[in-house]
């Protein structure tokens, strides 16, 4: 009786044990303090984010066109530059979700070879422009949105307005592997590697 | 004379603030508080740092041989993306230099290309390795190392030891443009830019 009465206060024990570990830990959420959140104009244009240089890296490539009907220069394309908020990075690696307020800036450039001690392959050389993928369900009734910075002199504007659905959205949204992310183009973004 | 005594005060302290304000500012180095340093096995090899994909990306290649008489793959070549402690990357940023423990790690990942809706040009698919361009001026003779965590199964070793001299140190050192660092490649590390 007095073995019975033991066992089952130390069977209630490790289940309270458990559910107070398991209940507030695994529905935490990876915090997103801190986190530099899309801003914009009085227009409802995104403010151009400043210092994504060093947030974290997703993935590069040369000469796929994310943009429609841009116009291709010559050669091989140019280098583009993928980077996201580490807040962002860190929720999508624990959660597998992009939570509101992501960015993904792109960095373009064009690239040089056959300089220096290069004798053959690609190297970034000339910066071309910038341009931003944003998930903000509040401010755009498809969730994403894709800008680019770039003005027609080949500077960087202060803001920028989204494109139009069909220029950027619809693709990203038919073909991208994880909520209109390519994250098949990006091993750095491959959960459980 | 009140005047001329009230004038050399405020003379001397604007000269005194002045001094104050440029002294310890002018002279202090950008902190490296915090930065991962490179550790060493017992028998002086590096042991591969962990965490580099958050540091801060300096630059993407395709097609560029660093190591001199490896073996290119057909086609394209292979992606590089390179990194840096966020730490060094400050340092370097404001003052031209690298210091003392400054690690460069590189993954290293084989194109995929005509995937998805992908039609032309390279994204990075594979990982094929990761190198490492260590500054150490105690541990190594020429200051700067290189070394490869690939081992021959594809994996990774979890530590390395240098390559010899003249297998990368010698054309770093000839061809860099900073500091055996191929600045000239990496836009980002472009400084006044």
């Amino acid at each position: 009786m007095r073995n019975t009465t033991i066992a089952a206060t130390l069977i209630a024990l490790i289940v309270a044990l458990a559910v107070t570990a398991q209940g507030p830990l695994a529905d935490a959420k990876p915090s997103l303090d801190g986190m530099t959140v899309p801003a914009y104009t009085a227009d409802g244009d995104l403010i151009r984010p400043e210092g994504y240089r060093t947030w974290v890296f997703v993935g590069a490539s040369l000469g796929l066109s994310y943009s429609e009907g841009a116009d291709e220069p010559e050669g091989p394309g140019a280098f583009t530059n993928v980077y996201i908020q580490p807040e962002a990075y860190r929720y999508f690696m624990e959660t597998g979700e992009f939570p509101e307020g992501t960015m993904l800036p792109m960095d373009v450039f064009r690239p040089g070879s056959r300089e220096s001690i290069n004798q053959a392959g690609y190297f970034e050389k000339d910066f071309l422009g910038m341009e931003v993928a944003v998930k903000d369900s509040d401010r755009y009734e498809e969730g994403w949105a894709y800008l680019s910075f770039r003005d027609r002199s080949g500077g960087l504007r202060d803001s920028a307005s989204a494109f139009p659905k069909d220029r950027c959205y619809d693709c990203h949204a038919e073909h991208a592997a994880t909520d209109n992310v390519f994250t098949q183009f990006y091993p750095v973004l491959q959960r459980g590697e």
